[in-house]
């Protein structure tokens, strides 16, 4: 059985979602559970929550990092936070791979520097998973790990993304794009042109350039940027769906018959809604790290937790590490 | 009255839609028209429609550009088109501004070969208006025009896309931001940094560091980026609005009460359609050409193309350029 630790001190409503998640990933069998943050209060938590008899460990951290806390600052100042404790466990062989809800600037730098990377990755890449208008999902590259990239981190990033997409979502042969702005092969900056040509090498299904209305179409599975790009478009996005959502209940609520409308078809948006949310998978995998890394959402609610605590075990299970190792041990032309 | 050309042959379905928006736009007295395409056909469309009488001008042009043409091959090959017929009318001057709903790279390579820059310009940026959750509008820009940016470059987007925010939306001091990933001035990257430190001494009303949601939330009026970045925000959030709507109509068509449901808000969702509708804002302009050369989707109906008019009309009346050169010459160090 896989063993994830939890850093119990991430979402903005800590320790409440991650106690619940971890006794609802226990009570499912998804995993042995460690719960990492300040053992009192964890320890009453879960028996208030009747969590006695269940594989959950607690393990002390007297410390933890706030949202608006600098990453490199927290880092080298909170040693005993929740997220380095996480991180040291999984070094440590203590346990498989971890959860955080926390700070991302703050849980990519513990796990990169703590963990360390894969053999043949020069940087890990952060990847968000998204909803598409096909009821699956695709996957987005680097999105925040690394802002500035050059073509060969791009090529480590597709096959990353692409052994993550195979193992994850069980796709025999993920389509991998790379984010432009054109499907011409000249089309968009130095970076992409360049990655273009590296990528049309590599021993995958690569599609081409991909348009931003493709994250979204169906068209692709795995979806290849830098991770300055990679973070807008991922904030455009959660931008937009609040906008629409917005817009749209305002508009519902303008006349009576849509009032009455809206009550109808409030199932249907109820639908919508968990469609498109991706607390449904478990958060944000930080790829090419020694080690298994879900970053969650800080909004993250029990059920989000229970999810990235199952993707975990999933990648765990599913070897992901050694496969990524392995095909860029063959695949990848020596960077610079 | 301003003189107006429109590229006949640009949307998808041309000329109908040119035709009839040029009607619609000399019916309402926006501006003097002048309508560049195959003369005969564009004779017999507007006799068909009953325009005797109103200033619409037909001004020949024997070719046109096809959407999947590339466009430097076809702007050296097709001296004739209509694009290029629209573009050497207001280079003459016998047209104030040219709108085309044609090839954008095509209109964007006849438009700076022929008009050519405005005095301090170095490179001309496509700005795209995107409607927001307070009901207002933003302003991006570079959405394509310059892949790879040097922060001199968004120096003067900011400067145009402030001056055009200005005067197109009356707004006294749009707020103007800096596409990145993070609030703080160390975040982002290389270009962005650079950039940030251009931008404080800047005599506009700067913000600083916007992200992808603030593109959405009306927290900001003119958004600078690159015009990679700026495609693929742009192209994700057409995709996205499209997946959105494609989710709903399928969750609210699931069950009866719903597509009860469905019947009763049309109302809304046609209110709602609207308000996220760029065609009202009359497409892209792209900002330090010399003249106004406005360009709007290949599909634009009639009604897009008539506000495309007004919007090329109040450019004019507005002395944008005459404003933007006044603001370069005062404001922007020199750049490299």
């Amino acid at each position: 059985m896989p063993r994830i630790v939890v850093d119990a001190m991430g979402t903005d409503a800590a320790p409440g979602p991650e106690v619940e998640g971890v006794i609802l990933a226990a009570r499912e069998g998804l995993a042995d559970v460690l719960l990492a943050g300040p053992e009192d209060i964890l320890k009453q938590e879960l028996a208030r929550r009747g969590a006695r008899g269940l594989p959950i460990e607690v393990v002390h951290a007297s410390e933890s990092v706030t949202m608006d806390e600098a990453a490199a600052k927290s880092f080298r100042r909170k040693r005993d936070s929740s997220v380095r404790v996480a991180a040291r466990l999984v070094r440590d062989g203590k346990a498989d791979g971890m959860v955080s809800a926390g700070n991302t600037g703050a849980v990519m730098a513990a796990a990169k520097i703590i963990l360390g990377a894969l053999e043949g990755v020069d940087r890990p890449a952060l990847a968000a998973v998204l909803p598409n208008s096909k009821g699956k999902a695709a996957v987005l590259l680097d999105v925040g790990a690394n802002v500035d990239c050059k073509p060969q981190h791009l090529e480590q990033f597709a096959v990353m993304g692409e052994t993550y997409y195979r193992v994850i979502f069980g796709a025999e042969r993920p389509r991998v794009g790379l984010l432009s702005i054109g499907s011409e092969e000249h089309k968009g900056n130095e970076l992409t042109r360049e990655a273009f040509g590296r990528f049309k090498e590599l021993p995958l299904h690569f599609i081409g350039n991909v348009e931003g209305r493709d994250l979204y179409n169906g068209r692709v599975d795995v979806v290849v940027c830098d991770g300055f790009t990679g973070n807008v478009a991922l904030k455009i996005s959660e931008g937009l769906v609040e906008a629409i959502s917005k817009m749209l209940r305002e508009s519902l609520s303008r006349t009576l018959s849509s009032k009455v409308g809206y009550v109808l078809s409030r199932k249907a948006f109820r639908d919508f809604k968990r469609r498109v949310d991706y607390a449904e998978y478990g958060g944000a995998p930080l790829l090419g790290v020694r080690g298994v890394c879900l970053i969650a959402h800080g909004s993250s609610n029990s059920h989000a937790v229970k999810n990235a605590v199952r993707v975990a075990a999933d990648f765990v299970r599913g070897q992901v590490n050694s496969k990524i190792e392995r095909e860029l041990a063959g695949a990848v032309q020596p960077g610079i």
